[in-house]
């Protein structure tokens, strides 16, 4: 019988499999790999035994237990809302009164991805142009393709995104008169992914100052992705673009509990303008009325114990030690080859190297299938980018030291030295014994 | 300073709040109410020393420990994929290759809710339609909503789905042209929420030959809720719709562990042809790319181990208990009236109750009100329908014995008929003490 062809939506057809599920494929399929590509957490950190303390507390208690394994709430446990809400505000030293925010305004979510998603439900429609960085985290790229949403990019430096840059973008919006359908900016503020890159003080201020200026028939909102702000391990905390915003009404800041606790949790929050939560929570309805309420629960309690901040505080360590090998390894395998750089991130994940221009690093270059062959992934620079306007860079790797283990990583970076080499553009290969014949 | 609005999506003002939360305020803030409303479960029989046995076992286990607490796949952990597909096909009575299923056909969610979005959102565009049961599972209707979707509904007798009103109803969409809008028929087939009417056997077969016969240009699909099926207590597991699909092609099921397990997991799952399964876990890449892992790791454990079988079996009991105490205080409370019925489900939360015509359960009704100063809630039978053509009837009422505990469901009874009985429209009033006036 021949069966007719099932008919999909149009939104079917703008998705497209995460660029990076064929290096997940890779992984698996070739253990000795190192990853530098997943964009996983250190596992010799995650908090199993308080997290057990705290399954065995919640249900131990035949209340609590209950309370843990009935249905939550759509918006989400509500004195999880409320501790998250002071902890961000405590780190930006304001009480949430002074920034217009109360537990209502806060919204948990299955990671910080789905509320990444569920703003851009209720906000874009096909056509609709969203600021990002350049480059900025993938996911979220995709998430705008699927929505048919037209991105416009702007550069970074040193601080983070380049507001002059962005003015010039918004002036230009302004006067060809599209300014009308800019919905969002949105910055991955501390410890970019990809680029392991802040936005400095000065620029978070500046940043709601012009979004606020630009809006003037509708609301441009900011889409803070903070991340990966907890897991800091040099220099101070920067406050957050939110505290910034002290009448609520232009940024929504998203945080997770996937990178500072555990991602099996998956656990996100969103600090939003109050007139945002009802559409949000109630599409949240229609999307899965309430994330694991049990997850809700165990944060909760790691919240109320403090073991989650003292945890956080260890967890900076661990990613500090895994950087400075990153940093290290870097240093004595591509001294050598000054047109190589990279960024030194003060937190976060992601070490953001850039390769001159002849080498290409993206699926279509030879970089990286000799990486595989030497037993090395990254993440294609590429990714990050969108071809908005002209070219995109295709020299630059995303280096996570997330998953890795910290003795791996000297391995890791040689291995990419000896890939490079291969291509015979680097001034001297260290390795010889690969490849005889490019020495002398 | 005047702040502009924020400039919503065209979706978001498709979306509306959850019909039913009004009611769930209510119910918090009247503590001496009992709620028949919630759509929660039983928490006396939930299998909190279970839970903490896996999650003990797991976090024990360095390896296990890191596994659980890292981030999944999108599609879900492997083995519970693989788990779930033989616990289906077992209740079916065919092997997983004799219907052209694997674990690759399955995908794992955050309840079955998300499932039913993500569906909806590879299939649906504007302006499509899609079939469902008059009365269906509001949330879906809000789901459908949310999608700007065309709802028809065929009607429902003691077998479920009028599949002769069905095929009238694809005749005419075939004869006026519109059948290539028709993506998907909706059925909760096994004790629906709300009526807890199954769908028959002989039905079963018929609905997926209707389905293949009227799919001449593209595939109807056949969207299978099978929220309810573990939770039977009485008569013979009826085979799936899904079992007799034998090539995979035009059935999804959809499944959850919130009932049968703990909705505080929030873990679902789809059984679906395998050219879904691409789009689906794509989409959900851009939503959470993973539901939470430790509630997978915890469900697999607890099928691995037995327990989550050993509870069902348990549990369904629990739900027999309230069914009769529910069953039994509607006979003595309303068998005076011969107009009020109510159906007899084999399983499942819920009894559906059908007053006179002259009396309004709705929310513009007075009988709602009634119960509330009675101490009773409900969900009015109108938040089952969907006005399509004419009027839908308000005169129906979802009662559900899902978290009211077994001892008071009597009392809750006696509550709603002293509720009707203040509209004076009843035979005689059973308690003469609130209402004098209308004795005698
Ligand atoms: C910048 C950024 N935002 C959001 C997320 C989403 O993570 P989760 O949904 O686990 O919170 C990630 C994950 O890698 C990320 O890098
Ligand atoms: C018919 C039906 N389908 C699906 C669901 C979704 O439940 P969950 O997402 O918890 O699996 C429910 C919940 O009440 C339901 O009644």
């Amino acid at each position: 019988m021949n069966v007719p062809p099932v008919c999909y939506s149009h939104k079917r057809n703008r998705i497209t499999d995460s660029p990076i599920s064929y290096f997940m494929k890779m992984a698996l399929e070739n253990p000795h790999l190192i990853s530098l590509a997943a964009g996983l957490v250190d596992e010799g950190s995650l908090p199993a035994a308080a997290i057990a303390r705290a399954t065995d507390s919640i249900l131990g208690n035949p209340a609590t237990a209950k309370a843990a394994l009935q249905y939550g709430t759509t918006q989400g446990n509500a004195s999880l809302r409320d501790r998250v809400l002071r902890h961000i505000c405590a780190m930006d030293g304001v009480t949430p009164e002074a920034i217009n925010l109360s537990a209502n305004d806060v919204v948990l979510t299955t990671g910080s991805q789905q509320l990444l998603y569920l703003v851009g439900e209720i906000l874009l429609d096909p056509g609709d142009i969203v600021i990002t960085e350049a480059p900025s985290y993938f996911v979220y790229h995709s998430l705008l393709q699927t929505m048919d949403v037209r991105v416009l990019t702007v550069p970074m430096d040193g601080e983070g995104m380049d507001l002059q840059a962005l003015e010039e973008r918004l002036h230009h919006l302004e006067k060809t008169g599209q300014l009308d359908r800019l919905k969002l900016i949105y910055t991955v503020d501390y410890f970019q992914n990809p680029t392991g890159l802040s936005l400095s003080t000065p620029r978070r201020q500046k940043l709601v100052e012009l979004a606020k200026r630009y809006s003037t028939k509708h609301r441009i909102l900011i889409l803070e992705d903070a991340a990966y702000r907890e897991l800091r391990f040099e220099g101070p905390d920067l406050p957050s673009i939110k505290r910034y915003d002290e009448t609520n009404e232009f940024v929504i800041s998203s945080y997770t509990f996937s990178k500072p606790c555990a991602p099996g949790l998956k656990i996100g929050y969103g600090l939003m303008p109050q007139e945002l939560v009802g559409p949000i929570v109630d599409l949240k309805g229609s999307h899965d009325f309430g994330s694991s309420n049990f997850s809700q629960v165990i944060i909760e309690r790691l919240m109320q114990t403090g073991e989650y901040h003292q945890h956080v505080e260890e967890l900076a360590k661990t990613y500090r030690r895994k950087r400075d090998a990153m940093l290290a390894a870097l240093q004595s395998n591509f001294s050598d080859w000054p047109e190589v750089r990279w960024t030194t991130p003060a937190g976060g994940l992601y070490v953001w190297l850039s390769f001159p221009e002849s080498i290409n690093t993206g699926p279509e270059g030879t970089l990286v299938g000799k990486g595989v062959e030497e037993g090395v992934l990254y993440v294609p620079g590429e990714f990050g980018h969108v071809a908005v306007e002209g070219n995109v860079p295709t020299n630059e790797a995303r280096l996570s030291y997330g998953v890795v283990t910290v003795d791996r990583i000297p391995e890791a970076i040689r291995r990419l030295r000896r890939a490079a080499d291969q291509l015979g553009l680097s001034p001297q290969p260290l390795e010889s014994a690969h490849q005889p014949e490019l020495v002398g």
